[in-house]
């Protein structure tokens, strides 16, 4: 299996260490940034590229791990390979990579990806989808290369796992930025929250999280909740913030 | 140790039942639905009792874990008992027992309870609080039979640790209610963002929120997020909500 690997951020970075892993050869790495693409290029031995032309057309897959809206620029560029080009995005229909290579789909993995972190890909969900029944088996051999979790997605319904993935991952980590600007302004460490955090996320590993829901909202504890919109009285977006999610789930629990 | 417990919540069970597991004896459980008040006095091997004048005026600490707008009422009961008497509320004032045993204070511990789950409560962060320093000394005493991360903690720092609580705690689990709610309409299991989940909240013991923040908002992709908000369109809520979120983390990170 040679990959050539379009793009050198996080996606572009774990995926490409995870093939070679795996024992996929990482032919090329492209990158709009050369630097960039020369050490994703180093981690994985294969060979760095910056213009077009010297891509190379014979590799079995080229992954697109690049920003969602240059998708369709590079995809421009792959018309002719021989091999099947997927990209990797959440948010983008499979179609933008119509007429490229030998067919085309999608291979995305639900997960969020830091570069300073590692991470097992083996338990990430991976989503995929093919222009055909050929090109989908050759994408799911590709993607169970990486991963146990691997499930055919259509378009239509990865634009809504990539929605609930907002609400559910980059909400929340936004939330505990905020809680840690409030202990932080308190003279209060951050640390203390971490367990509750853990336990949060945990829990809903086994049980519904309407069923876990805690908290004044949902014990529709009016006294509690005008204390706290009063501790934000000099803070009017966490107010809207505090208010429109306590309302939300007043009404998700108390209708 | 004898312990006295008022309130036979989630609180109150995984306390008694963790004071218990350490040596401590639990002689009487308060609940103002005595079927409860036995369920957890069976569990303890305490005697549970229901009317105040049964109440024994003689142990060592009386644990106050009862709803917040409860905990004045029952503190008027106390009065004249010979131990110390100790609330686990987070937002409620250490001053609403003024008056009560032989001093008093705050034993609250920083995490989320459910009645089906079990916890290791040697983890878990708890704040104390006391009237005077012989008085906080013995509170102290008493959290470390149960966890080895205690902290003194003001009533005002307190709230605020309560106020973080909600957003990093409450809030952030009721996101997950609805990312579940939107696949769910899409035929999509909930499932698939569990590994999302856990990795966005392990994510941040190790770093800051801040650092690791990901999506549509903190990249300034109005694109995405116009295309989320279309998605969100028969749902005015969910799209307030996705609004109000989205301006924040723009605030947070790009003014």
């Amino acid at each position: 299996m040679n990959i050539v690997c379009i793009g050198s951020g996080n996606v572009a970075t774990h995926l490409a260490i995870a093939f070679k892993a795996m024992g996929a050869e990482i032919v090329q790495v492209w990158s709009h940034d050369s630097r960039n693409a020369e050490i994703l290029a180093a981690l994985t031995k294969a060979k760095p590229f910056h213009r077009w032309e010297d891509l190379d057309q014979s590799a079995d897959c080229y992954v697109i791990a690049v920003k969602d809206d240059v998708i369709a620029s590079v995809a421009s560029h792959l018309k002719d390979v021989r091999g099947i080009v997927v990209h990797t995005s959440g948010a983008t229909a499979m179609d933008v990579l119509a007429g490229t290579g030998t067919g085309y789909g999608v291979l995305y993995p639900l997960q969020t990806f830091s570069r300073t972190k590692s991470l097992d890909l083996t338990s990430v969900p991976f989503c995929i989808e093919g222009n055909n029944e050929g090109t989908l088996e050759k994408i799911a051999a590709i993607a169970q290369l990486l991963s146990s979790h691997v499930s055919v997605v259509s378009t239509d319904q990865r634009k809504i796992l990539h929605l609930a993935a907002v609400f559910a991952c980059n909400f929340s980590n936004h939330l505990y930025e905020l809680s840690s600007k409030l202990l932080e302004e308190h003279q209060l460490k951050f640390d203390l929250l971490k367990p509750l955090i853990m336990e949060t996320a945990e829990k809903i590993r086994y049980a519904k999280p309407f069923e876990v829901q805690t908290g004044p909202a949902v014990r529709n504890d009016q006294q509690t909740i005008n204390n706290h919109l009063d501790l934000l009285k000099d803070s009017p977006e966490l107010q809207q913030i505090y208010q429109t999610l306590s309302n939300s789930i007043k009404k998700t629990h108390l209708l």
